[in-house]
């Protein structure tokens, strides 16, 4: 497929994408968060052979959210080991919105996977010891080929402002001896991460490392092990997307994690990352662009895991 | 009746009780509590015509604990009005363990009862800004006759050490708008009114006092106005033992409410109060000697609510 | 207090109600009971001592519905003894909703209380053995003094037809050793029950011989042992409005039983029987005149258990 | 890789499989399926370029069971269309074991997938009216390449009579609109279709043709449309394991349905058809020597989605 070809592809999308802005909401439970343009919407891919291709609002900073899950899950997978994280947070998909609290206090007494609230604190507990925040970002510039990184003050003042629910999970994992590191630095961490900035041409790098098995491909360097690379691509695939991951699987096929600050990462193993940008979210939390928009580019490019063609 | 008859009924009721201790256990959630003997149980009554009885351990101190959460709901009532507190705890039995999560976190949004922790503790917030531990402490020590009434500060110490569970609790009603005041502060005063010392006797007092309408006969001062204490016995009737209150009100008949550190209170109204103490707990965090202590005196004294022949 | 007196508190309380009735929808679940006539409200009394108040709309025939429940548990505790019962079902107020399979499914795997539907059926499977329906309907007219008692067809056969969830609930007990009867004659005894008919007279009748203990003071003949009547009061009071008794008790303080026909019965301890009937139904069910109604009642006359006169 | 090499890494596969077996049981709660024999094993597998591997116990029939759910929804996929399909039953991992109820009765309201019986049987339900169990059980015939499929008369008498929880949630199902079809009929239809038998062969051969884009590879028929088998392919993968779908796909990465009759069929897209035989369950209803098998043949063959070499 020739440049061309593709861009019109990916413009087409982008139109598909941008028809169901009006139908979401910008997050509004954390004010800074509220202020996002709602019609923004940007697409960049980044393919292992270094093509770039950027669409729409692609060079606007917003703030990483549980995209940074991805991030922490796979910088503990490597510091502490799987068996060790798997010890403390399940790998399964919970059926449950991301912040939910009752299927912790069930008999099953573990978060369900890395990718909601409750796993992801548990993760950031156990890098207390391992890893500073700074060492954190540097590795995500890294991994996102992105060295304006930087933590957003103001939303990160504003999550802080607004974290009870985040503090409750976090206390109740204590109370259950999930979390073992202290409480306030595990909430300190994790918001600290959420609150880094991107733009979808970050998201797009950090997603074609990932399908390129953890190899930034224009350096040689190995960034994550092949590994951990599995693993987090597969529950991308399972757990990516909240409580609609299931019907995402179906209809897109290929892994992908939202955060609420509008950004969606998504791999095409062993052929591009994508990075999408509309702060628009749906009822579960994710942008709500994000579906039509990659269920188009899935379809006409063939990129769902069961359809896949390993070109473009 | 005359006071021998009553006391070989007593110590019969006394026996009773104490052929259930062993099959419960010490509460051992909290290390200060589980330093109790298992083998201790007595029995208090004191009557509103003046008469006292005392059989086993019954001068000997332990904690209030859950029992505070009427002494706290109470003074509530009176400084905040009935309006202000049920607007936000129900008064609905719950179903449920005294420390769930689950209830709460579902579509009722609200805690069912100010019997469990989570209402108790919504309670401890609305009077952060009325009144001062130092202030409820000498209340409670008027509600039960009890000059020597002392914070335990082992105990106190112990349960702030473990109290990630209700932190969790509380940090979740923050975030639901629930508790409006400092979660830390009415953390504090939730524990530390958990933490007063009574005796048996002390607890037969406050049942006497809540059976003659919220007057000490003593001196004829009202301490609570009439329609809190109408509210608080029929709250201790549906909701004082927890999950164990349905079968606890058709076996004993008698509004009563325990705590983990092993008292009862139990109010026959217009008569007299009644105070237990035995720390060894059933599954449900209830005095294990409490069921069938009571069930015998109920029956033998006919004081089952729906069975009373109001003398003795 | 005289008889004209009384008749004008009676009548206070009746407009009580009235007013509440716009706020309120008649059953629509079953589409027989929607037929109801949503501006009838009556008031009966029957005194223990033979005094008879009759206002509004007392003699309208309607559908017991779910006060059969108490008919049919006193049956069952009678043929059974109460432990056979209650190995069955617990007797805890649920703190869920009349239909609820939840509670039944999680770790309890009890119906909680012989008030709900999942306990009634229980309760309905115990008795097929011991008792026919015409058996059951004989003594159903004893208790409420009311000859002219029959099966509603038309509703009989509505429900029959609307009968999916009940039929979930009966397989489920069946499943799990509860129902060990057939579940298809439980379902039939327990509709057949529902849709005899009473009036607000029969329901006062029925009330008043509970208050009596189990005798029809007419004719001196015990209908039900003492230890029964005791045991249904209790769960009145703690049950008989669902996931509204706690609330109720604390207002009107009376053991009381509603069903979706619209009918309430009080029992006044050894005072009074109370029928009400009004069919525009709250959201939990309870015939939405009930609590200010009788709230006004328990208020004016001291009917509340923490508040009685004994007198009237 | 030479025949020999492959059949040495399958023993091994097969190995891994046989050490668990210790730790599961035979499924009881169905009588005539714990007659199984616990250490039957056998591992079976169908290419699409027709080469065949069978080890160990590859020939006894056994009953289908679960693995029938796969080819009820390809077959209504096709007979309804998806959109009907997914308008009464969704496809989210659940994280409820497969017989829940629970999510059934909360706000979702609908089952979370085809693979746990609740969808299964309003899937069953949404066939009545387009297919005879005759017409599915040809089609089925076709799909296992095996001629031999006859309905286990001893173990579908079996499951009719213990089908009380599954006719629970049928009946709960109907209650809420989703099963709007004869209840008893759908029962009987997903009865019937869970007690056909199979072989490890056979469900090799239903995988391989799968995995051949739902084309019989012998004769060039196409027996599903490309978009059903993609669906199929994919809702294996997320829930085709039940409550441990996720762990499974972290750590085999294949498509794969289990049912209780110890059968596994696993679909390698593009290559072959795995099918496994061992009825010793874990606790979640998974036959146990599963995952330690799969992960060997995953690892040592590369067949992990997001680790394929597309050849073997």
């Amino acid at each position: 497929m020739d440049r061309k070809e593709i861009h019109s592809i990916l413009e087409a999308a982008l139109e598909k994408g941008r028809e169901a802005i009006p139908d979401g909401e910008v997050a509004s439970y954390i004010p800074e968060l509220s202020k996002a343009n709602k019609d923004h919407i940007g697409l960049s891919i980044s393919t292992i052979d270094g093509r770039r291709f950027n669409i729409g609002d692609t060079d606007i900073r917003f703030t990483i959210q549980s995209i940074s899950k991805i991030i922490s899950l796979a910088v503990a997978l490597e510091a502490c080991g799987p068996d060790a994280v798997f010890a403390k947070v399940s790998m399964e998909p919970s059926g449950e919105a991301f912040n939910s609290l009752i299927d912790l206090d069930t008999d099953i007494n573990k978060p369900r996977n890395p990718m909601i609230n409750s796993g992801a604190l548990t993760v950031a507990s156990l890098l207390l010891p391992k890893v500073t925040f700074s060492e954190m970002k540097i590795f995500a510039k890294k991994l996102c080929m992105d060295p304006d990184m930087e933590l957003d003050k103001a939303v990160y003042n504003s999550e802080k402002a607004n974290i009870s629910r985040n503090r409750a999970i976090s206390y109740l994992l204590e109370s259950k001896g999930i979390i073992e590191n202290d409480v306030e630095d595990t909430l300190e961490l994790y918001t600290k991460m959420c609150s880094l900035t991107v733009t979808a041409q970050s998201l797009a790098n950090m997603g074609m490392i990932l399908a390129n098995d953890g190899i930034d491909p224009t350096s040689g360097t190995r960034l994550l092990k092949s590994e951990t690379v599995h693993i987090i691509k597969t529950i991308m695939f399972t757990c990516g997307m909240y409580d609609g991951s299931g019907k995402f699987a179906v209809h897109v096929g290929i892994p992908t994690k939202s955060g609420v600050g509008g950004g969606l990462v998504s791999v095409v193993d062993k052929l591009m990352g994508i990075g999408v940008y509309s702060p628009s979210l749906d009822a579960k939390g994710n942008c709500i662009a994000g579906r039509p928009l990659l269920q188009h580019l899935s379809k006409e490019l063939k990129l769902h895991i069961f359809e896949r063609n390993n070109r473009m």
